[in-house]
C-alpha cells in the first residue's frame, strides 16, 4: 500500500528503511527484492537492515510493527518487560539517529505502553509525535455499526475509541451518525436513534453499550480463531489510515489515535498514552476534540478502567 | 490494494465476490471480517464462498488466482492435467454465471495454458476478454534496468515479455528508454545506448540480450530462495496494474498481458495464449502495438521456444 501511494499520497517520494532480527534477514531481503520488481512510482530507494543506527537514521517518519507475541504460559509481566526492551531500544535508537521531527506510530503490543517506552527514550523528540494505533478498532466499530444498521461504511461517521488498545478499550458509538438516504436529500440522522427505532430504546442501549463494546473489544481474538493468525489486511489498512490522516491532515473528521495524557480535556492521569478523538491538520498537528460528554457513570467506568489498566501496564513495563 | 481503491479507482465501488476451497472456508471468512473491520471507502459488499455457482454470478471482472503448485516428484504433465481440471471448471462456471462481458485475469501457473483452458471452456464470453498475468515480469524488467542504469522506474518506459509466464519468456528492454534528466531539460535516452556506453558495446549487448533475460525468467525463483515462498506484495501490485491499465486504458503507454494469439501481427501460432506489448483503452479494448522489430536471429529463436512451450503444454494439457 505504501508503493502504491496509499499511505503519503501519490505525489510523495519515499524512501523505505526496513529493520527486521538477523535470523529474518533473508526474508527481509525478499522483501526488498519484491519492492524492486514493484517497479513503484513513488519508492525512491530501500535500505534493508539488521541494524538499529542504519534503520533509523534520518527518518521522518517511523511505523513500529514488531514486538514479542505472548507465548504460551507465558506471564503478563514477562511479556512487558521483554516489549519494554525492544521499545526502549527503538526508542534510544530513534533519540540517536532519527530527524528531529520523526512522528512515531507504534502498532506492537501492548501498543500504548510501548508507545511510552519509546517516547521516554527519546527526550529530544517531541512527546506530541508519538502515537499508537487505535484505528484498528475504529474501522472495527464503523464497520460493525455500518452492518448494524444496514448502510455503507463509508456512510458512516463520528466513531471514537477511547483508551488502550486492550480488552478495556471504549469503542464509544453514542455520537455516531450515518448518512439516510431515504428522503429526498441526505440526512445525517443520530446512529444510537437508529438502534432504538430498530431495536427498542432498552435493547438499542444494551447494544450500543454493551453488545457492540463487546464485539469491537474481542474482534482481534475473533480473527484469530478464524484466520489463525492475527489481522493483517486489515491491521495494514489502519495503519495506512492512521498515517495518512494524521500527517495529510483529517478534514475536519475525528479520528482516534493514541497519544500522550498530559494535558488531556478529559482528566485522565498524565504518564501514560491513551486513545482520544482528535482532529489533525496537515504536517501532523493534533488536537484532542474536548467536549464530548463523558459524564454518565457508565462511561466514567469504562475510561477509568483502560487508564487503570495502563496505569498497571506502566508500573509492570518500567519496573516502578 | 482493491479496498484501497488501487485497481478500480477511487470512485469505483466493488463488490468482492471470493472464492476458496472447502479445507480454506474458515481463513476466507476471516479475510471477509477483515474486508468488514477496514471499512473501506470502495467495497460495498463481501460474499465469501466454496461454491462457484454463488462466486462467479455475475461478476464483471474475475481474477483467478489459485492454482495446484508443482509438488515434489511431480511431474509436469501431471501438473498441467490437474490445473486443466481446475480452469476447465472455473471457465464452466463463468461460461454459465459470470456476466457476458466479464474480463478475465489468469494468474495461476501455468497461467498461459491455464487462461486457454477456462478460455475454451467458457466459449460465449469473447476470447479477447481472456488474459494472463506478464505485468509482473514487466515490472520486473523495469526495475532491473532502472537499478542497471541508477535511476528511478518511474523514470524508465518501454519494457516488454513475449510469450509465455514461465522461464522460457522473454523480457525485451531493446526498445526501452529513460528519462535522462543531467541536461537543462529531460531527455528520453535509450537504454541499450546508455548500457553500451556504460558496459562497452560488446558487454552491453550481452548484458541486454542475456544477463538481464536470465535474471528476469529466474526473478520467481530468487524470490523464493530468499523468502521460503512465492512472490507476494509484487504479484499483488502487478495484478493490480494489469488490471487497472487493461480497464481504465494505458494511457498510449505500452503494457504486456498474454492474449490469444489468434489475428496477431507477429506470426505467431495460433491457439495458444502469448504475451505481447499492447495499448489499452478505457473500457478494456486492447491492440497488440504490431510494428516492434523482432526479425533479428536471436529474438525469432527467443519467441519460437515460448512459442514451442506453450503449444506442447496445450497438447500435455488438453491430452492432444
Amino acid at each position: 500500500m505504501i508503493a502504491q501511494g496509499d499511505m503519503f499520497g501519490p505525489d510523495q517520494k519515499v524512501v523505505l528503511h526496513l529493520l527486521d532480527i538477523p535470523p529474518a534477514k533473508s526474508r527481509l531481503d525478499a522483501v526488498a527484492m519484491e519492492l524492486e520488481d514493484i517497479a513503484s512510482p513513488v519508492v525512491a530507494g530501500v535500505v534493508a537492515t539488521t541494524d538499529y543506527a542504519e534503520a533509523f537514521d534520518g527518518v521522518d517518519v517511523a511505523l513500529l510493527v514488531g514486538a514479542m507475541p505472548r507465548g504460551k504460559g507465558m506471564l503478563r509481566k514477562d511479556l512487558l518487560e521483554k516489549n519494554a526492551g525492544i521499545f526502549k531500544g527503538q526508542g534510544e535508537a530513534l533519540e540517536k539517529h532519527a530527524s528531529r521531527d520523526c512522528k512515531i506510530l507504534v502498532v506492537g503490543n501492548p501498543a500504548n505502553t510501548n508507545c511510552l517506552l519509546a517516547a521516554e527514550a527519546a527526550p529530544s523528540i517531541p512527546r506530541t509525535n508519538f502515537t499508537a494505533l487505535t484505528r484498528l478498532d475504529q474501522n472495527r466499530l464503523t464497520g460493525q455499526v455500518a452492518k448494524k444498521i444496514g448502510v455503507q461504511p463509508w456512510d458512516v461517521q463520528g466513531a471514537i475509541v477511547w483508551g488502550n488498545h486492550s480488552a478495556t478499550q471504549f469503542p464509544d458509538a453514542r455520537f455516531m451518525t450515518f448518512a439516510d438516504r431515504s428522503g429526498e436529500s441526505i440526512s445525517w440522522t443520530s446512529v444510537t436513534g437508529q438502534v432504538a427505532k430498530d431495536l427498542g430504546e432498552e435493547e438499542g442501549k444494551t447494544w450500543i453499550g454493551e453488545e457492540l463494546v463487546t464485539t469491537v473489544q474481542t474482534r482481534g481474538k475473533a480473527v484469530i480463531d478464524a484466520r489463525g493468525a492475527s489481522s493483517a489486511a486489515s491491521a495494514a489498512a489502519a495503519i495506512c489510515d492512521h498515517v495518512r490522516d494524521w500527517l495529510l491532515g483529517s478534514n475536519g473528521r475525528t479520528v482516534s489515535m493514541a497519544v500522550a495524557t498530559e494535558g488531556n480535556p478529559y482528566g485522565i492521569a498524565d504518564g501514560i498514552f491513551y486513545s482520544f478523538p482528535l482532529i489533525t491538520e496537515k504536517g501532523g498537528k493534533w488536537a484532542i476534540v474536548g467536549d464530548m460528554d463523558v459524564s454518565a457513570s457508565e462511561v466514567q467506568a469504562r475510561l477509568e478502567a483502560s487508564t487503570k489498566e495502563l496505569l498497571e501496564e506502566r508500573s509492570l513495563a518500567l519496573g516502578k
